[in-house]
């Protein structure tokens, strides 16, 4: 018998989003979520020990003495939900923008308003560690009570490097204390400070001599990112930061073809990156050689929907090329203000023809894929982490459906009941 | 001294939404929120009796022996929201009707497999009271935590006298029930039911000759609703229902000019109905009709975003036109399954364009007069009752900018604390 001090039993649907295990998925693959129904689970020191239907609990696990069992009947069970780009760590927020840039001010205008992400750096500088910690840990607290149990988060609103240095040592520090894993990466190319607006080139320079070497030694990232965009980082000085990056022992992500398209896609492929982000006007060519490289696209839906870009990423062409699809977040103050995996994941079905099957892969085990934990978390199967979702609702297709409220009763993370009826214990 | 039994004292913003009494607010009085900062209220026996500056509070108010303080420093406090339109009660869900709609099934094809408003209606007929208000409770927990007290719920899923009458005497029991205040209408022109599919006119008449009598003999709607729409209900059969209902003292509301301009906005000028709602396809002659007649424009992004309609009411014309405009949810199984105002307001800004201050005005004092409720709620004014939000936020427009979040951390009606920390007492 299979000793368990954790089991959930009785689940309408048990999601195991359990399938091929060397690479993410892709195609028709991610319509298909291992639905086990009347299913249950087991978990012993934070680790899943059994996956099965509740029919056969009974006769393969032994629940020890102080376990805790969840009854789930009528309920939906699914993996903890994983955001693989969000820009977590920030001071001050930018209402004020938002309202502006409704009333239709420009660029510009708003940066003259003391808006626009050099609003977000200034204050982000000015902050200390315990400050940032402390927003940063309400937001993590609406993400878990959403479901969310694993969450990239990028530097990038420092672009000194004691700033960028502060930021990914918050980053750890909010880790370490738990309870969400988070997973940090190096954003220094997220723009260019209004500093050096004369001589962007002397920013690349210090990114890729200063701020690069010291993060790599330092260990304090996993990914370095690039925002490569018109305006922002070329084709070319992003390649540069990235191999520099690579050089440095980081893996790759790219902000690719956000606004216009610059052959964002086509270089993550080059660079065998792990991930292109946003990809709203990556091109045929570009899409097919991520397919070929292996490269994740990571879409961002609810930044399209804020700023009313009144164009979506083409999920349906990405998921037949052959891409593997995650979603993600984006959480940030200026381009999308939400911390809700479920409202993103609506937002892909709705406004991106994303089925609801897809979406919970692409927020479970494909995120999980974008940020290297593929092996730890995303799937309900024996040996990974007991990081896991209840609803309340009887299916999965509720969590992609019932939008704008919060269903989920419950979160595990490694085993530990974090959230129970909504709300953080 | 005035004696108050509940006091509210140090709001970042205290958003009284006071100012026109006469009229709902349109044009830019539609953006002016009479914000006090560091705002106090003061309550007794549920009305509001005193609001002004938290400086001069000690030296007006009294706090009787068992009054209840809540210190809202940091925080945002708004009048109750309101949501004008929903289709509150029914039975099932249609989960699957909204992944078949992505794949790109045709309406008939989602009837084929059992959806479309016919699913709900064979449901709600089946569903005993019981099991409706028991539902339906479900749904106003989720509003009532989002920060919404006052609700109109219509009739509609029945489509026969008894299942009609069914859905409206459970509207009236949940209301009386508590907390939230519900406004009734009636709505037995929703769809032509099965039965009817090959003679319309009969289904007309029945609700014409029966069924609205029987409505007002009982005293059970306040409003009448119609779906004045192309292969729905005609504007002939539209005007005759709503005549007849007016006849038998109900007042008018109108589903007008959703998919097709059906003059739907101008038929609501004529028969000076309270509102017209839906209006993606009205017309400049219509809108200006609605304005000269004071009809109220009751918008609903949520369903225009949730279909992907790929447009939506064009709410800066509205406004511009001199139309009062109001939001509401439109909630309901088939085309928005939301209870969340927030998330409407959000809708309104991005996709409409609609301020934050707009958007709140809109989702108020405009929607109290939209169901007939100006004189008690829809305001933070003395003598209204005390029904009112908390928010989490220094400042109002969070309510529009962090979305698909829940920022309310109180929830009071009738001057009692229903919600704290976003959770039901």
């Amino acid at each position: 018998m299979i000793q368990a001090d954790l089991i959930i039993s009785g689940a309408s649907e048990l999601v195991t989003v359990a399938g091929e295990r060397g690479r993410p998925r892709r195609g028709q693959e991610m319509g298909e979520l291992g639905i086990i129904r009347q299913g249950a689970l087991a978990a012993r020191r934070g680790q899943i020990v059994w996956v099965g239907p509740t029919e056969e609990l009974t006769s393969a696990v032994q629940a020890m003495a102080f376990a805790k069992h969840i009854k789930a009947e009528g309920k939906t069970v699914l993996p903890g939900l994983v955001d693989p780009h969000t820009h977590l760590i920030f001071a001050g927020s930018r209402e004020n923008e938002f309202a502006l840039r409704i009333q239709g001010k420009s660029y510009m205008e708003i940066a003259a308003a003391g808006g626009g992400i050099n609003a977000t750096v200034n204050a982000t500088r000015q902050a200390g560690k315990d400050e940032l910690k402390r927003l940063a840990q309400r937001s993590l607290d609406r993400m878990l009570s959403l479901g969310t149990t694993t969450v990239e988060a990028k530097s990038g609103y420092g672009l000194t490097l004691a700033a960028e240095l502060k930021m990914l040592e918050v980053i750890r520090e909010l880790s370490a204390e738990g309870p969400l894993t988070l997973v940090r990466t190096f954003m220094g190319a997220h723009a260019v400070p209004s500093e050096y607006r004369e001589n962007p080139e002397a920013y690349v320079d210090l990114v890729i001599t200063r701020m690069i070497p010291e993060m790599g030694a330092r260990g304090l990232a996993r990914f370095c990112d690039v925002f490569c965009e018109q305006g922002v980082f070329s084709v070319e000085q992003s390649e540069h930061i990235l191999q520099a990056a690579r050089h440095a022992g980081m893996e790759l992500r790219i902000h690719a073809d956000e606004l216009t398209d610059q052959g964002g896609a086509a270089m993550a492929a080059r660079l065998r990156a792990r991930t292109a982000d946003h990809l709203l006007f990556a091109n045929d060519d570009g899409i097919r050689q991520m397919a070929e490289a292996g490269v994740i696209a990571v879409l961002l839906p609810g930044t399209a929907y804020f700023l009313n870009l009144q164009r979506y990423a083409r999920a349906r062409d990405i998921i037949a090329a052959g891409v593997p699809v995650a979603l993600a977040t984006d959480f940030n103050p200026g381009s999308c203000m939400t911390e809700s995996m479920p409202l993103i994941m609506n937002l892909a079905c709705t406004q991106m023809r994303m089925l609801p099957a897809e979406a919970i892969t692409a927020s479970t085990i494909n995120a999980a894929w974008a940020v290297g934990e593929q092996d730890r978390v995303g799937s309900l199967e024996v040996g990974k982490q007991a990081d896991l979702v209840m609803l309340d609702a009887p299916n999965h297709e509720h969590l992609c459906y019932h939008f704008g409220v919060n269903l989920v009763e419950a979160v595990i993370k490694n085993g530990k009941a974090l959230v129970e009826r909504g709300q953080r214990r």
